[in-house]
């Protein structure tokens, strides 16, 4: 609804759900709303309405969808309850379109209270587990047609900005023979006479792409993880933005470009989804994104410096604890003012088996995390493109030859130099955002607990 | 590659594919190839290059990776071979950067031959299995890099043109609690201690989100249909390109917004994949795909009567079977020149529980197929909005109430009238094509026989 002054005694038709709805004497005031937007009507017995039509209309339950034959009014004073402020609608016919049942399982306005707010006067607000089982109306709150529209940007910005770079989208089989990485954490699906895996991951098949000649490639898509992780950040099944490249002199050719991606995404969001990110905090209000260009990166050792200085022990092989990157966080944002890093050169040990070693330090390796506002949301690395090498790799995690032959075989026939990463869509959507739960960001989320709706 | 005359006399570097090798005296000879581009190299004895070297280029095995730093030359005598017919490079420098095993699972050549070509001279095509079996190979044919380019660009003027037209893109959930079509051909998973299912579409979800005040979605990603069918155009795991969108007056509307939007792809892959459609044309010959706007209408009397008019014996509310389905498509491309076209108002009786019946006439439904080529690529319908008439629908169908009451009561608090409907992507690219096999457009196809790669 763009009702404004301009449409000022106009007769329009609009289709709209009946928000909320006060009858008072002989007139009915109802707020009708169409997604983020709502304005003011009113019914009145006069020459248009009859004491029967006010009846009517008061008896509408709330949520019910309305088509409406109404007269554009503006108003003196400004309606400060609705987004449309400057005009009100006097209702001539009203037709219920769709009537929703009498008791409806939340309300909105409790759905989208901030924390606290109004405690004192009693009002509720909705737990999560509350919004989670009756997602179908959660959905239809201010906060998240905002959480969703905003996604739904951030897919597009991250496809728009590789397709401009020159990288093709490819679609990957989440149905596979075999656990590539080793088989922990791996769903189970029965497959005619014999059983599968849900992939926990595209990155084979990205890599045979790069093999096969696509030279960059991504995907988006769903990723899967048996992990019985009951965290604010972990979900079952979660959408995966991959990116995976050949690279001509180093492995940073591949970092640059996913923190342009990155940085762009966030412009991207900065420039043209504000009234979003506005309608966010004002449930759940954080500090604006910030990211510097270029992207900073560190290196491990850098990393590890810092938090020894903060009073962190740990061992330069150690992988960093989600305590300790939060810890990270918070130092680089005060030396370096920034929400979005790139942690480079990560210990050896601590990473998979494909992983490249540093050719000048082989504790280390040519592999990178990155994080927004302290948490992971990539993690990447250049990858071992020599079979010989990357039996011997597998050899040296215990990891079972047989089971990855057609991995190891993809790189036989000639492999270019090739890197990239995997992006965690919900996590980039709550972390830019300052939300603390992944299923804010998740439509219909997944975890251990969580099947339905 | 953009290698041509301009570029004469310059000295450059290069990274490409030793695509063959051919030793003849002080001379080697090596066609270099990237991507579907192919140059003429060549290394001499004389200043630049020693007799070793030339024997170094001779042992480099096909399909190896090499950096090669080369003197460009215009040719007299137009290299009819390669891609870049007007020049050829003189080496002076050449690296390994990656060495194929010298036997080769199939032969490049071999894989884009068409079929029944060169077989007098006992020269080989290479068979499908093969082919899939060693897909990181026969990825690299110019064929298979003209197709996956071409659904790159089918996967984003879908998204373009629904995002121009206000749709949001939506993540759904694969792994699902319930079969919502009745458990028939559905996947099992296991999760954690109790089972799920894998989607067999994402209709249920694209439907809360119109329930859910999001207007008009769409989303891309997998489906799974546990079917044990060995057919040329059936898959266990496709891409399913998916719109739903709520509608004002007619389901018309739907239609009229997915047919626009089929005609947008098909515009966008004839002005901008002229390249990629020859390329695949020169493999597998097929007429150009001819459509209309707007796009044609046909009812589904008319349809029989088309058919009965050939001489098929039908019901009036038989379902179309595939080989009538493809005779139609040939009697409407004689009659109308089109070969994409939409079948409305199919037999209630053939159509989901979720259908809406034609108000007008309880035998028919408004619901539609359509088609390309003769074959369905996609299957759609106005959905019931109605908890109440939903139910009676199912019952209808014998369908266990209890399987499906989350999805029944998402209509309970209003929903507004909508429709919507599922694109086979795989489909869509392989007709639009004139290709015979759903296994030549799905990069790792799956199928009842095939899990890997």
């Amino acid at each position: 609804v763009y009702l404004n002054p301009e449409k000022a005694d106009q007769l329009i038709w609009l289709r709209a759900r009946v928000h909320t709805s006060r009858a008072k004497g002989k007139q009915c005031f109802l707020v009708l709303r169409q997604q983020q937007f709502n304005v003011q009507a009113l019914v009145a017995v006069g020459d248009r309405a009859s004491k029967q039509m006010v009846k009517f209309a008061a008896n509408i339950t709330k949520e019910s969808i309305v088509d409406v034959e109404a007269l554009v009014r503006k108003v003196e004073q400004k309606i400060e309850s609705c987004s449309q402020q400057d005009v009100e609608l006097h209702i001539e016919r009203i037709f219920v379109i769709s009537q929703a049942e009498p008791r409806l399982p939340l309300q909105l306005e409790d759905a989208v209270r901030p924390d606290g707010e109004g405690e004192e006067e009693g009002r509720a607000t909705v737990n999560q587990d509350t919004k989670l089982d009756n997602r179908v109306i959660d959905l239809r709150t201010t906060t998240s047609q905002a959480i969703f529209r905003l996604q739904s940007g951030v897919c597009q910005l991250f496809r728009d900005t590789l397709t401009k770079k020159g990288f093709v989208e490819i679609q990957t089989p989440k149905i596979i023979s075999a656990a590539s990485e080793g088989g922990a954490n791996v769903f189970t699906v029965s497959y005619f006479k014999t059983s599968a895996y849900l992939a926990q991951s595209p990155q084979l098949y990205k890599q045979m792409c790069i093999c096969a000649d696509f030279d960059k490639v991504f995907c988006v898509g769903p990723v899967f993880r048996a992990e019985d992780s009951n965290t604010h950040r972990h979900l079952t099944e979660f959408v995966g933005l991959d990116i995976e490249m050949a690279f001509n002199y180093h492995y940073h050719e591949v970092i640059d470009s996913i923190t342009d991606t990155m940085v762009q995404i966030f412009k991207g969001l900065r420039d043209n989804f504000q009234t979003e990110i506005q309608t966010v905090n004002k449930q759940f209000p954080s500090e604006p994104f910030k990211f510097l260009e270029p992207t900073l990166r560190l290196e491990y050792t850098e990393a590890l410096a810092m938090l020894h200085e903060a009073g962190v022990e740990m061992g330069d092989e150690d992988d960093l604890s989600t305590p300790n990157e939060k810890l990270l966080g918070r130092l680089v944002k005060e030396k370096y003012d920034t929400d979005f890093y790139v942690l480079d050169k990560y210990p050896l040990a601590v990473r998979p088996f494909y992983t490249m070693p540093d050719p000048s330090n082989p504790k280390y390796s040519n592999s990178y995390d990155m994080f927004m506002r302290g948490e992971e949301i990539l993690s990447g690395a250049q990858r071992v493109h020599d079979a010989q090498l990357l039996t011997e790799r597998a050899m040296h995690h215990q990891i079972d030859l047989e089971k990855i032959k057609a991995y190891i075989d993809s790189f036989r026939y000639g492999a270019p130099p090739h890197g990239g990463g995997g992006i965690g869509l919900e996590r980039v959507c709550m972390l830019y955002l300052g939300l603390h739960n992944v299923r804010q960001t998740s439509m219909f989320p997944r975890d251990p607990k969580r099947l339905t709706p």
